[in-house]
């Protein structure tokens, strides 16, 4: 019994002008729209992530209280839930799956939230990672309509060493004769193992690791984290599903569209929202450098770096609880400016 | 016409209780021994790396000047010079190469310059990234030898980090099946190229590629640059050697042998040399922290961090320009004490 709903979408072009026909967009929510529907908030998927992997945020207790918000998780597109390579006939299935920016799934997600619920205010955007990217997305988009956003761990753009990191992943997997170009039958699992190995460099600090905190995460050894906490990662995952979110990843950038026209700080400079944007001090491949760039562009933005050593995983699924109730703090400030 | 010799080691036994028959270090020597024998320096190779692609740092005008020295670079085991996966006969070939470690390079190393040279006293030991591990051990093996040791982005112990990066690059490698468990017939270009853009995002720091310092090198774009100088480093070169290197590298521990048993601490207090440690501040490999953790334990060192956006690369060969003058510098206000 699926926890989640589908919103039909019809034909979708998009922004590399092919079309995901009879297009799906799976969300949840969480607690109830109230009246005046002015309790909205709307909280991205991150790269891989499903709507139930972000509800480690969403509590009585915490910022993003379901008894005072009407919070929203839409799938990301490629996630194997909302249109997927997974789950889209043929022959638009596989690695035939067409192309899809951030840009295209905020683009939707606009219409979840005006045509299915009549939403025309929203009180906060909020994501981890690539759900970051969707938050910037939604701030540049739609500037009257979003008076909050609090970007984690993310950017506007993907950066070019960001770039060059997800080619190392992206490269891992397809080294693996079973993907077969994206037409296999059975899951090329080495190809997602050795990616998982790769991914795992990343995601947490050098610190993190000098300090064995994985270890400390309830793993007997390193090896047993690679293989129980990373390769668990990403092993139940598809493939194909995995290399459209990462080509999303690559070519994420606010400016990218009809829009900015490719004008990063006139995109940055749209954003009227209120925003603290949250990097963590250790992240490798999200470095605060970046988003301090961007929130120089940004009207009325706060960069609030998260001091951490858990590196990328601070604002990981609930992995670090210190960096949690720091986060969590900030959007109960932002909520209640 | 080779540019190196030979030097015949006859059967050695590593630490892995494995035998090299016959085994072969070949290195290449600049500079005239004096009568003497106290102007020598041993200058040991990095991960992948020949003799050749040590010269950038020797020249007259540098503090590795072979008027005034006489500079020994052995070739580390597994480079395809000396003893390697790729050149050593049946049944000890390819992937049946024995495990090698950097205590084993450099006992060996010591048996070349003293049987060879008769060299009783090293006015230095340095070397960039596995060429710094090795110079740790010579230190610490050798403590009443070495009057001076200059690692630079190295370290004397493969941190957990380390390790795990290193996790990533072995197994893209490994994920090509044309790898064959190690016993291909035609190289394993794929895994190769995967490896190759792994180490890309690792090699150079976030900061470099935000200042596409990458199209200051020379190359057109990003996708020119993963390719020409990133899978030109790494295709040439035999797999199972970068593996048996990889190997060494992972394994790499000053304290593992029978004289300090696992203590580090221990195995870092016995370095007697004069010692100037350098990092570089960007390094995401090598960070300076663990570099610092070592020092504090060094009876006679400086830790003293370049300061760069060139990452790993700023002891490279010959890559960052004003890196190697302050490397130079330091070489040879350190020769000079």
């Amino acid at each position: 019994m699926a926890d989640y709903e589908m919103f039909d979408l019809g034909d979708v072009v998009l922004q590399s002008q092919q079309t995901i026909r009879n297009a799906k967009m799976a969300y949840k929510t969480y607690g109830t729209l109230n009246a005046a529907k002015d309790n909205a908030i709307v909280y991205p998927t991150w790269y891989s992530g499903q709507h139930y992997e972000n509800e480690w945020l969403i509590s009585p207790e915490m910022a993003l209280d379901p008894g005072k918000y009407f919070i929203i998780v839409p799938n990301m597109f490629g996630n194997g839930l909302s249109s997927s390579p997974s789950n889209t006939p043929e022959p638009m299935n596989k690695a035939r799956f067409p192309k899809v920016t951030a840009y295209d799934n905020v683009r939707q997600q606009y219409r979840l939230v005006t045509e299915k619920f009549g939403i025309e205010s929203l009180e906060l955007v909020t994501g981890w990672s690539m759900g970051a990217l969707q938050t910037y997305h939604w701030g540049a988009l739609y500037p009257d309509m979003v008076k909050r956003i609090l970007p984690f761990q993310g950017s506007a753009k993907c950066s070019r060493h960001n770039f060059v990191f997800l080619e190392g992943v992206r490269s891992a997997l397809m080294a693996d004769v079973a993907f077969a170009d994206g037409f296999y039958e059975t899951p090329p699992t080495k190809g997602i193992r050795a990616m998982a190995r790769v991914y795992a460099g990343w995601g947490f600090s050098q610190a993190f690791y000098r300090q064995k905190l994985d270890l400390e995460m309830g793993y007997a050894s390193l090896e047993d984290f690679l293989v129980g906490f990373w390769e668990g990662i990403f092993l139940p995952r598809d493939a194909n599903n995995l290399l459209a979110m990462l080509w999303t990843w690559q070519n994420g950038d606010i400016s990218k569209n009809e829009l900015f026209k490719g004008d990063f700080p006139k995109a940055l400079a749209a954003i009227k929202a209120k925003a603290i944007v949250m990097p963590a001090s250790t992240d490798l491949y999200f470095p605060p450098e970046d988003n301090a760039i961007e929130v120089s562009h940004m009207p009325n933005a706060e960069l609030r770096t998260i001091e951490t050593v858990w590196g990328h995983f601070a604002g990981g699924p609930g992995t670090s609880p210190a960096d949690i109730k720091v986060l969590d703090a900030a959007l109960r400030e932002l909520l209640a400016s």
